[in-house]
């Protein structure tokens, strides 16, 4: 028997889903970024690295007003990832955490998710600055950055408070720029 | 022939990715909604309202640390989305919109994201706020909100920078807590 409900929740107990859910990608991100140990592990610490989106054509119509955002979420399958696991040790740190309180990319369903700055569009192509994905990364959806959707103040960020600017910059760039190959 | 690259863009042309990308789901989201109509259409339009992420018992390690961070993205599938267009009417305004310029359901991979404030955890079931989420979801990833990474600063939000606030809160929570039903 569940146990008692907190007042306001809900009280609905059905079986998990456990149908898979299938997604076509709709197009594919290109940047100068080929190898995973140079590619920086997020946009802050990629910033004016240049890339395009390319939607498939048939997307094209989708993209309607787009440009008036100056930022632009990309979400898009890991599909060089290494194997899913539950515990990971970040980048910017030397501890095991739990997954999902990382970005790390070896997930259990491996998707991405990336904030860029959209700088123009042409046609189905978009032209993007602060890339942190691999070259050839198949794109499963873009949705707008909305100022007053998508920022939160006095925030807590857990274990990544307790990593210095200084230190989250230098380990966050990892390779990239550093004339290491 | 490809065009004259941009200076410091990629210049690989490689053939677009068509494989399928599958998912598990890795849970579910609780949620008082159950109907589409009186859902709020963002976080932002559902504060207080309180549900809960129940993951799969096997991904509970993958929590370590979550309690940390003050607000999680929610990724799942938008498994009762109508089918995909790619031109939307917004709730928030009378102007049809590309797809990707909003944060429909009807996309053309139906992946919502919120961005939910974290209570608490037992074990492996956090109890969340601000949903806007349909009771039963599926559930495909929970990533933290780091303030460096995931706020941006002078933003230009587009055709909702002509949205008044008065004008979005009351369309956006549609007709969750109006006594309509």
């Amino acid at each position: 028997m569940a146990g008692r409900a907190h007042p306001g929740e809900p009280t609905g107990r059905e079986a998990m889903p456990v149908k898979d859910v299938t997604y076509k990608p709709i197009g594919v991100i290109r940047s100068p970024h080929t190898k995973q140990e140079d590619t920086p592990i997020q946009p802050v610490f990629a910033r004016g690295v240049a890339g395009r989106v390319e939607l498939l054509p048939e997307y094209e119509e989708g993209l309607r007003d787009i440009e008036g955002f100056s930022y632009i979420y990309l979400f898009y399958a890991f599909d060089r990832a290494k194997e899913a696991r539950l515990l990971v040790v970040p980048y910017l740190e030397d501890t095991e955490r739990g997954v999902f309180a990382t970005r790390a990319p070896c997930r259990p369903n491996a998707l991405g998710m990336s904030l860029v700055r959209l700088l123009r569009r042409e046609g189905a192509v978009l032209h993007i600055e602060d890339v942190d994905v691999l070259d050839g990364t198949p794109l499963l959806d873009i949705k707008p950055y909305i100022g007053r959707y998508d920022s939160r103040e006095d925030v807590r960020s857990g274990w990544q408070d307790d990593v210095d600017d200084t230190t989250a910059r230098e380990r966050g760039r990892r390779g990239f720029g550093s004339g290491k190959s």
